[in-house]
């Protein structure tokens, strides 16, 4: 059970090195975080854009490029395509963003024919360490599926449940939250936990406990639900919260950090290799913890 | 600007002391907490359920119910009717729900013929003290409105603010909350918070300030704001956050509460009197600070 983000390291480093392309690496805080990485011998870099300005800011930050492989393409559309086929020739592991909007690189990595598809939903999962609980938990999705349909719903369950298993989680528990904890048909949100509690229960969904409605007292109190009268493995002790759509999920994700102490790290499953997607507001260590959960899993 | 909860008892105590109508009151909880608020001259209780237990269980915790109006009705819907009553002849100020169920105490509010309607919309309100906030702030709707119509939103917002205005407020900031903070037409709530900030600014909606969408972040805090490029007045200071349904504003309620460390007093608004409606898992703080909510306003 992981109690610290900073744990993700040592799993990290106990593995293979995984091979980071970071599109667009021309900026300081990206390569801040990259260098930290570097350090902490998680990863090996592989730095695409700007060559001039990677240069630049690596010198500014003390940053040593020695050995690191640099692909100069300083349009950030050209960067993104040249990261996503160094993922499909297997020279690398893991993308990057870096100052490149996020839709030029989904684009590049949804590209039917170069992109990184392999069927199923691409999905937020961001991994929280709270001083209101008693380990770490994940939370999926609080920025790319607006209003998932059910079998996107499916899919982000076994994105986030494969994380866990990547860290060393063979099952872990997810609890699927509603704004109740009881069915309500009025509510997508109940019956579609109720169906997935069962898909779980049929073998339909594998390797993980599936359980909900919750609300967030029930999934993470035992306590709480206690007074309710619901027992369960998963009640209480959730190591996995999905929301039924974007609202809530960035709800969640940003009253955690912004009004709940938390940190975090954060990637997108479901493409061939996780991407790392932080933004601009992330903390230097949350861009780093973000690496070192790609690399760990 | 009110900074604890604690405040409000001060705040009640200086206005004419509230009659507070218990529905089904035999419990020692709802006693409990009626029994400080007495004690800390806020309000008058009338005593509204079966007689005998109302007797028994404040023997127990020691509630002197001399000079209390008690009205022995041992059905709880009965109960339920006589306070709604109680209000309409003009005899009560405020509703509380004891050990009834929330939907017939609501179904008495909401009769037509006999109820306490008057035209608008209800809805839940909760303050909330956060460790991470510089000062108390709203959350509606946690727990009444499944998926508002933009109407419903704007007397949401009435609701909220009047409720800021009791408390000496005369033009709170109310963040309309989406998972993003610009227009994205394909998001309904990105586009009702576009629609209420020009309201607002139409003067349609009067005595606040509108802004949204704002995503958690942006509204509770002015460095995120900045760094989005976001000014106004209400980026980073709100005092109301409006979520756009059920699913996103139990989540944020319930995430303060228990992965936030805050507490709260919450409220039903909306109709002719405010209803005291809190849960068996509140704790008795809580039910407490929810009766001087009702009381201060």
């Amino acid at each position: 059970m992981l109690k610290k983000l900073d744990e993700l390291i040592e799993i990290a480093q106990q593995k293979k090195k995984r091979r980071l392309a970071v599109a667009a690496a021309g900026d300081t805080a990206v390569l801040q975080a990259v260098k930290r990485a570097v350090e902490n011998e998680i990863i090996i870099p592989i730095l695409i854009g700007n060559q001039e300005n990677i240069e630049k800011f690596a010198g500014d930050i003390g940053f040593d490029l020695t050995n690191i492989t640099i692909y100069n393409q300083p349009d950030s559309k050209d960067a993104s395509r040249k990261a996503v086929s160094l993922i499909r020739q297997g020279e690398a592991d893991i993308v990057m963003k870096g100052v490149v909007s996020t839709a030029p690189l989904l684009k590049a990595v949804l590209d039917k024919e170069y992109g990184l598809r392999k069927g199923g939903t691409l999905s937020h999962f961001a991994l929280i360490e709270s001083p209101h609980y008693h380990k770490l938990f994940g939370v999926t999705d609080a920025a790319m599926n607006i209003a998932p349909e059910f079998q996107e719903k499916v899919d982000m369950v076994n994105n986030a449940v494969e994380i866990f298993h990547g860290l060393g989680n063979p099952e872990p528990k997810v609890a699927i939250i509603g704004p109740l904890e009881v069915v309500n048909p009025r509510i997508e949100a109940t019956a579609h936990a109720a169906m997935l509690s069962k898909m779980n229960e049929r073998g339909q969904i594998k390797k993980c406990l599936i359980d909900g409605p919750f609300a967030i007292d029930n999934a993470v109190s035992k306590r709480a639900a206690e007074q309710k009268g619901i027992s369960g493995e998963v009640a209480g002790d959730a190591d996995i919260l999905m929301t039924p759509e974007l609202n809530s999920g960035n709800v969640l994700y940003k009253t955690l950090m912004f009004l709940g102490g938390s940190t975090s790290a954060a990637i997108i499953m479901g493409a061939r290799a996780p991407i790392v997607l932080t933004s601009r507001a992330d903390t230097e260590k949350s861009k780093m913890m973000s690496i070192a959960l790609a690399a760990a899993m």
